[in-house]
């Protein structure tokens, strides 16, 4: 395995960071887990590298002394990239927090890994232009942590998610050579597609150190609605039959019952008057850069709504009103988590599949004894299955409910989907690789794996 | 090397695609080029597979034997990709010319890759769905090489390029053994993203079978304009201008002078008056679902172009007249081609230094003596540079072309772009693709071929 790091180790790590190495237990503990569930393991030590070029002195010398290298972004995750499974080196990309260009003639920006998504959407909005992918968690998470998870967010079903805006990565290899993937232009037809691969590979495959994004004009208008139905399969119907009458929102939000009822309470927020009959409810968004034509979206989306039971449908007056509504759909995880010990699955079907999948979810909890709250990026097909711990003794909950998710995704595979739309595989999700994955696909992943990591020191432990 | 096919192999693929396989000199010299320039490389036998399973058997055969194999789509590519370099088979794909399903629900087409990109375009269409890359060959090019290539088109500065429709791939090994890519999902963070690294990969990776594509609500309306322009570099400028006034049109292309007057002369059309003083036209299209605002979008491009000087603008009255303009942008490569020897260079940079681009085209041209015509799409800053052998010696373009070639992609590079836009790099771009890469990118791109073809006998000779 890896080599134990040791005094002589940390000599070396501190002539390139100097004062940015640390080995005190409060320190260790902080890079020892992510937002996954309840996993902690400590590292040995962490580094705090400012440029490329520590990095690549880091990689060569752990590449060399067989240690172990997990590098860690804002430790917002759901997948559990960022623990430090076999211990060794944390690398936090914290220092790499520059803006570095805004490019308003090509509606580019180059950017470090370490930006808050949100930091970055904001800089850019002030030229106009709009970074469109932000995960629920955009006010915390990094750039560079979105671009190795390939995140998504509630503005996918419009805008897609973030590989769809990379156009080029710096990117520091074990061997400690610093290269660029690709270059900074709309359309490459030159040699294998680096950037995509890099991109979504949660940290595995090598250290990104500058990301070139694509940006596009920032919508100036947008409304929302909040519309409640009776039934939860109905909802997810409704997704399909607003998108096929040819409107596409800015997002598509499906939450259950539980979901709007637990966050409410965590946020202390009881704007919202849930009924006894509303089972599930669509956040729905519109933008663009005309009203009238907004306006006259919503008129059609009602028009579409009408052929479905909803509750009264609620439109935001204010912008501290979509506020509100936002913030109710971002907390919901948060909210789950502060419920309940859980488990969250991160499933993604063809969204016509939607209803049969939720289905299958409420179909296998009742099966194994599990309830489950589910939320999502309907407009994509993506359903977060929050799985509760609840009343489920240890027994129950470490040995039946694998095998529960196994079932859960074999059916989402069935239904022409896979098992993670925007969280990532990481540690938790590896397990079921099998599922969606033939052994010959995860042979060809092992072997790129090996291009670019051939000694395996490289977030090991995550994905295969 | 390779071994020579012999009648015992003939006979094995005789016994796979029964009378699909053929070794008469028609055939073997209808599948020596493409569009390529003038190479011309006899195969030794051509086979018409029309399974994957087929496919399957000739590759594990093959790899086996050790006989190359190319893969074979319209023939329609300009880097030389589809040229048996080292003879041995012929990959046929055209028995695989079924659009198998066309999915209303959500928004997906499964197809062959044989299809014909505008078959398939107006299979869509019929059902209001779009699929909007249309490289200019639409009418003669499949599916299956734009995947390959990762082929652009005119409307990609508003829809983007192949590889963000393509969501799933079937493909057959090297190894004989038959994998899906991905899932039919809009997003997907399940592992390695194999699905964008073999759209691109020009056939050396592995061989499409079946495709999986986004497709997005078709437009109802379109406006087209050509507007001549005094000078070039102006008309680049005039690009970038309408781009940063938040307009997106649907296609913003350019053509030099000569490659419109030569168009012109090819198709014998002679409905546009280029004056003495036109030095190049921009063909601009606006498209969306509202008329009004198509106006209102042209009314806003018209005020930004008032900005440079330009000759009177035409705007298309008509379908007819709209297609007659297409028409002459489409034809540019096909008339420069009947005019001249040529060779033609795809380069990209981003788009604010299309005009710097132009600039270097004249002046490496005026150094080593020749003319070129410069036509493609702006709004990506995507260039087709015609080189055109005219008065050249043949020790001249064969020697000092290549120099002259590596000093402008040098400076393209040096501008932020690359030496492949849409076109590939195959056979004819092989030898400059170190300006663009290192050693170490290059490198790890041979070393993700030999994970996938570690005998390196599909389509040797290209990309590195």
């Amino acid at each position: 395995m890896y080599k134990s790091i040791g005094s002589e180790d940390i000599s070396f790590f501190e002539s390139i960071v100097q004062e940015r190495c640390f080995v005190d237990l409060e320190s260790l503990d902080m890079y020892s887990h992510d937002e996954t569930e309840d996993i902690f393991i400590l590292p040995e030590v962490v580094l705090k590298p400012s440029s490329a070029e520590e990095i690549s002195s880091i990689m060569q010398y752990c590449n060399e002394q067989n240690l172990c290298v997990t590098p860690s972004g804002a430790r917002t995750g759901l997948s559990g990239g960022a623990i430090p499974v076999h211990h060794g080196v944390v690398l936090s990309m914290e220092k790499f927090d520059k803006v570095i260009e805004i490019d308003e003639q090509n509606y580019q920006v180059t950017v470090e890994p370490g930006v808050i998504t949100e930091v970055l959407q904001n800089a850019v909005k002030e030229k106009g232009l709009f970074y469109p992918p932000d995960p629920a968690s955009k006010g915390s998470c990094f750039i560079g942590g979105n671009v190795s998870e390939n995140s998504g967010g509630p503005k996918a079903v419009k805008y897609g998610v973030t590989n769809e805006y990379v156009l080029n990565l710096q990117i520091v290899l074990t061997s400690g050579e610093i290269i660029w993937t690709g270059a900074n232009v709309l359309k490459n037809a030159t040699g294998y597609n680096l950037t995509q691969l890099i991109t979504g590979s949660e940290g595995t495959l090598a250290i990104i150190t500058k990301i070139v994004l694509k940006l596009i004009t920032h919508p100036t208008h947008d409304l929302l609605m909040l519309v409640p139905f009776m039934d939860s399969e109905v909802a997810c119907d409704a997704v399909g039959a607003i998108l096929r009458n040819g409107i596409t929102p800015s997002g598509m939000e499906f939450m259950e019952r539980d979901a709007l009822i637990w966050t409410q309470e965590f946020l202390n927020d009881r704007s919202i008057l849930v009924e006894d009959n509303h089972a599930a409810h669509l956040l729905i968004e519109v933008d663009g850069f005309n009203p009238e034509i907004l306006m006259s979206d919503c008129t059609k989306i009602m028009d579409v709504l009408e052929q479905f039971e909803t509750g009264e449908i609620l439109f935001a007056e204010s912008q501290a009103q979509k506020d509100a509504l936002w913030k109710l759909r971002r907390s919901v995880g948060e909210a789950v988590k502060a419920n309940s010990i859980y488990k969250e699955e991160d499933t993604v079907v063809p969204r016509s599949a939607l209803p049969a999948l939720l289905n299958h979810v409420k179909r296998i909890g009742y099966k194994y004894g599990f309830k489950s709250v589910c939320y999502g990026h309907a407009g994509d097909g993506n359903l977060h299955v929050n799985i509760i711990k609840g009343e489920l003794t240890d027994k129950q909950w470490n040995e039946e409910l694998p095998i529960a998710i196994r079932e859960l995704f074999t059916e989402v595979v069935k239904l022409g989907g896979t098992i993670s739309g925007e969280h990532g595989i990481g540690l938790v999700q590896k397990q079921y690789m099998d599922i969606p994955f033939s052994e010959k696909s995860l042979d060809l992943m092992r072997s790129i794996k090996a291009v670019f990591d051939p000694k395996g020191i490289l977030n090991p432990g995550k994905i295969i």
